[in-house]
């Protein structure tokens, strides 16, 4: 971490009110830039969300809204919630399902007030304190039975040659093409890290899955699915 | 998987019955020359079992014992429990605890009629089919907040090379020293597939631990806490 992130929180808010970034974003996952998202992780959350047959599902850190259409193409009632309004004005450009504008604290102090069979984040929980309070908040956002699928950077690749602790990293847009300007810090947490959270918000582990990359037979990216505890 | 292993689950236990093997392995135990174990695991192991501060422990493949003395210089009421006669002579001659002879089949049929605040496996499950009934009757093993803690070998490191999927694996000896005859084959368990096995054993995972080996920093290891579902 670079002693310029004072704030990180706040640096991962920044770089997505960038509309440059936006732009460039849109225009990645849009144009299926980025290899796997194409070939393994897009495939893997619709999946693993239609699984459990939701009626209605919440879209958290929604971005340009491409999981949201893509539920709501398979007759879901999908709501998108994203801090970012440029992210929000492109989503509802696109059309096919519900937006609104809310950052994580909002959600987590309760204001959204909606409820869905399935809460799904797709590589959107970047932060550390943020994410924390927003998992803690999931359960009142849960119809009875319903559960948190959560996609993220599998531990063991995201790590790198870092040390395997939780902790503040350097972000990059490396494989999402370009039109790119300053990359947002990110918060690496540990399988254990990631327990720890869950366990600390009320949510027990339901299910693991582990998509694999179709060459190297590597896990691409971990997905949790989560229920409140009994 | 070399095609040998007609019975894979059978050549776990006849490599343990060959008493060369259990008189090497009792040595490497003894003389800690297993580097992974002297430096990381051992401790981790004794210290996330000593954070639940049970009264009784029951150990399941305790091999040569080390884990019931080690507990029973604590205070601790523990019993190993392994399927190999040699290996539980060998624990009786060292004293400090109380052992019997069972396999993993019996204890799964419920015959061993011992309750625990803490069962602990350390390295101790390296079947399939055999693994997964002894998981399902850990609950009848538990006494009320008891918890199930399973070291094993970290699934990143333990892949190495071969596909990140569950299936048999050829065993060795590596590292453990000199004197070893056969080495056992194993099953491969992802992180997928031991969430899998623990859903269906009706356990909720409650913790997890990812002790580092202190030069590389990497995971040695990994331990699994687990409580029956409520």
């Amino acid at each position: 971490m670079k002693p310029t992130h004072i704030d990180p929180e706040r640096d991962i808010l920044a770089v997505w009110h960038d509309r440059g970034n936006v732009a460039a974003w849109s225009r990645a996952v849009r144009e299926r830039r980025i290899a796997s998202r194409r070939l393994v992780t897009d495939a893997a959350v619709v999946s693993t969300v239609c699984t459990r047959s939701p009626r209605r599902v919440i879209d958290l850190g929604c971005g340009e809204g491409w999981l949201v259409r893509a539920l709501a193409e398979r007759g879901i009632d999908a709501l998108g919630v994203d801090a970012v309004p440029a992210l929000i004005e492109v989503a509802r450009a696109a059309g096919g399902g519900r937006y609104r504008v809310m950052d994580y604290a909002a959600v987590a102090a309760g204001e959204l007030r909606e409820r869905a069979d399935v809460v799904v984040c797709n590589f959107s929980l970047l932060g550390c304190e943020s994410v924390d309070a927003l998992l803690r908040a999931i359960p009142l956002l849960l119809s009875p039975a319903g559960v948190l699928v959560i996609q993220t950077l599998h531990p063991w690749s995201a790590c790198d040659e870092a040390p395997y602790r939780d902790g503040w990293r350097e972000g990059s847009w490396t494989g999402c093409g370009d039109g790119f300007g300053e990359a947002a810090p990110w918060y690496f947490r540990t399988l254990a890290g990631w327990q720890q959270a869950f366990l600390a918000a009320g949510l027990a582990l339901a299910a693991v899955d582990e998509p694999l990359h179709p060459e190297t037979g590597r896990p691409v990216s971990i997905l949790f699915t989560l229920q409140p505890q009994a």
